[in-house]
């Protein structure tokens, strides 16, 4: 690829798009957190506007150089991993926030800015973003647009999907595109904005974004409960339920994955019990909703209390948030499996039992209001072997039996993460043949030479 | 059409799927309720499962006879009506509510369903079905995907896609198709159910949906506020998004709007001011939110009070949902707009103005929260001109400078309604031709033989 594709426009791209194109700067373009392993690049290039993104693509349309479009490169999936001969397109100058309009409560952002910093800027406003993944100090709102990024409030206030309201996309060959609208209603035509959603730099490059706005509750309020089991924490998340709250984030942290954040962090949330459910409630009712939810919680069996100490639920909830880690050399491999509700409690099950199979420790956490799990399974490296050596296949094997345990519940392969490179091996049996030809139909469409992150994702 | 389509396969249609075949009992399938024109159907059929379904679409295919799938046609765009030569499948038998899982929180139907059965199914079980068009008494549930039906609800509770986690289709060639979860979450892939709701029946006929099911709320709250002016009441809508409450429902009747409710109704909610803002509130919090809600319109010199008479308060939404209606001959436009929130004064101002240019009488309410408005142009049928008659061409010029006014105003030509026939003119004001053919496109790869509700949607 590197040969067809002319000296002077790798100069011209240097020159204009402050690309960067010696070997030592382009290696942090290259990978994502997936660990998909890296390949090499032609270029990195650094638009600063939609405009060099149009001129950008019509070069790389008119020389078929694949373009693999990356934001902060926090990905899960190896969805932004470059792929050999490719212009990888960096989003990071593309990082300003256009417009806030606190009376439409929408809004305008480039595809570079951090999640994060969005709600910072709202929050003056008396608004905030609702799509919130684990990595929103990091992540990108372009690259969660790409992955469609679910996060911990998504039961209540949905996946990033449900906040776009509205792209500007630059397609394959540089034209520009318009979707959706500046209202939440708006049913013209097939909805491209959320084919757009997840579609993980597939089928055109996002450099814009209409996102919805809600207003800040009035207030929040966390729970705490320690179960016995997870099946007996589970049963408790279904009792909320049953008392008609909502909760804003429910989320249930397995004692494999306690010891781990206790052992990372020097916390000591192991003291308290087997298993930990965290819960959230939001609103004019949080703290009577909130009642409720202790209620139900210690009518499961729950050591429930609600954590009136501000500064000690921030912690709680940024030890969920990242508090996971390895002190150790570990082999690991991890997941994003997504299963109907009531179906969690066998996922766990199935998890531990697979771990077991192949001498694997199991650990995960779990969105527990969406069904959706963080499954690692991991061996510790053995004294005297270089923690760099190729991990044993038990771990491939065994990621691959979680994943179809979860097809057989009912479920999905990932459920935030996206596809990238590291889960297409199971595409097909998710999606079944007629779906994806469908799928790979509609790349057609956008992308008919192929040039947006060939081999991701479809 | 009909003389290619050979006799015997008429007949085994007949003999098969209960296809009505006679002209006057053909005639109830052929229109909806947007009074575009009726065209001549070969014929009726009303399979019974999807394995008929399958079965009507591999004849259909063969032959290339169009199909017009339909369900109440309740619709308003003539998205149901019958072409010329086509197939009319009607939905109505396959109207099974096939599981309740409280424990998912799901509902798994047939297209056939009817919305507010669904939810009549579900009160025992303390859950409900969020999306509410006014029509949800009478329209199915797969019209309503079909549509990506709105309602009343859809500020805080989001439009049909966002309740639709999963999909049966019969493509056009008789495959069947499975697309989307029974999770919220799922990313999988690009998104192909998001892809069906609203896609009007051209890619596809839906024999199943898996929806999302929501706890119904502890309580609600209904607030009637009267206002001086359409401006002032938006205000009122303004300042309740200050206080952080966000409404379950806002919707605004203008002077005109009660006017003909009071006529048709025989209600008197034009003695009580000039424009009526009714807003409900509800979940745990529902009263201490209506207080708010009742504080913030009073600030914004609404006449406010919150309705503590449930019966009375049923009645002022019913009315609200089904009061319009006409005993005078008239002719009439209506329109579906959405526009960006902050400009939903502007537009009452602009199609106001256009009625005045035209010498007819304009009329709308709005969902206020969401920016979606139905206004309706109109002008009585002179003395001795025969109510058949047809209507002066300037509703036509009217209902065009409107639509554009929306589009103007960074809005939307049909927020809930869909495209059908009636809006297939400004469809490329709003999409653009890069927009357009990509629908067209992708339209294609579902149906190359363009089988499906040809002329309509796109």
């Amino acid at each position: 690829m590197t040969d067809t594709f002319p000296r002077e426009l790798r100069q011209a791209l240097a020159e204009t798009f402050a690309a960067v194109l010696d070997g030592a700067d382009v290696l942090p373009y290259l990978d994502d957190r997936s660990g998909a392993a890296g390949a090499r690049a032609l270029a990195v290039v650094r638009p600063g506007d939609a405009a060099e993104v149009a001129t950008v693509l019509k070069l790389a349309h008119r020389h078929r150089v694949p373009v693999v479009t990356r934001g902060a490169g926090t990905g899960l999936s190896g969805g932004a991993a470059a792929v050999d001969g490719c212009l990888v397109l960096s989003t990071e100058r593309l990082n300003r926030i256009l417009e806030i309009s606190p009376e439409d409560e929408v809004a305008v952002v480039q595809p570079g800015v951090i999640n994060a910093d969005l709600n910072t800027a709202l929050a003056g406003h008396g608004l905030y973003y609702a799509p919130d993944p684990a990595s929103h100090a990091i992540s990108t709102i372009g690259g969660n647009i790409a992955t469609n990024a679910g996060g911990l409030r998504s039961a209540k206030y949905g996946v990033t999907r449900d906040s776009v309201l509205a792209l500007d996309v630059v397609l394959a060959d540089g034209t520009a595109l318009h979707t959706g609208h500046r209202s939440v209603k708006g049913v013209t035509g097939l909805d491209l904005t959320a084919l757009f959603v997840g579609s993980e730099g597939t089928l055109g490059v996002i450099v814009g974004a209409t996102v919805r706005l809600r207003p800040l509750p009035a207030a929040t309020a966390t729970i705490s409960a320690y179960y016995p089991s997870v099946r007996a924490a589970l049963d408790g998340v279904r009792q909320i339920s049953r008392t008609g709250v909502v909760p804003a984030i429910a989320e249930l942290i397995d004692h494999s994955s306690l010891r781990d954040i206790d052992e990372n962090s020097g916390s000591r949330l192991t003291d308290g019990g087997h298993v930990l459910l965290l819960v959230r409630t939001d609103g004019h009712a949080a703290a009577a909703e909130a009642e409720d939810v202790v209620t139900a919680l210690r009518h499961t069996g729950g050591d429930a209390r609600r954590v009136t100490d501000e500064a000690e639920a921030e912690r709680l909830w940024e030890l969920r948030r990242s508090g996971r880690g390895r002190t150790r050399p570990l082999w690991t491999v991890g997941e994003d499996v997504a299963v109907p509700k009531s179906k969690v409690a066998r996922m766990y099950e199935e998890g531990e039992r697979i771990g077991r199979r192949h001498g694997l420790d199991f650990a995960s956490v779990a969105h527990a209001a969406d069904g959706n799990l963080h499954p690692v399974l991991s061996r510790p490296v053995p004294e005297g072997v270089a923690a760099t050596a190729p991990a044993p296949p038990e771990l491939d094997a065994a990621a691959d039996e979680l994943v179809h345990a979860a097809l057989a519940l009912g479920g999905t392969i990932t459920g935030e993460h996206g596809v990238g490179v590291t889960k297409r091996r199971w595409l097909e049996d998710e999606l079944g043949a007629a779906g994806l030809a469908l799928q790979r139909g509609i790349k057609a469409v956008f992308d008919p030479l192929g040039i947006l992150n060939p081999g991701k994702a479809l």
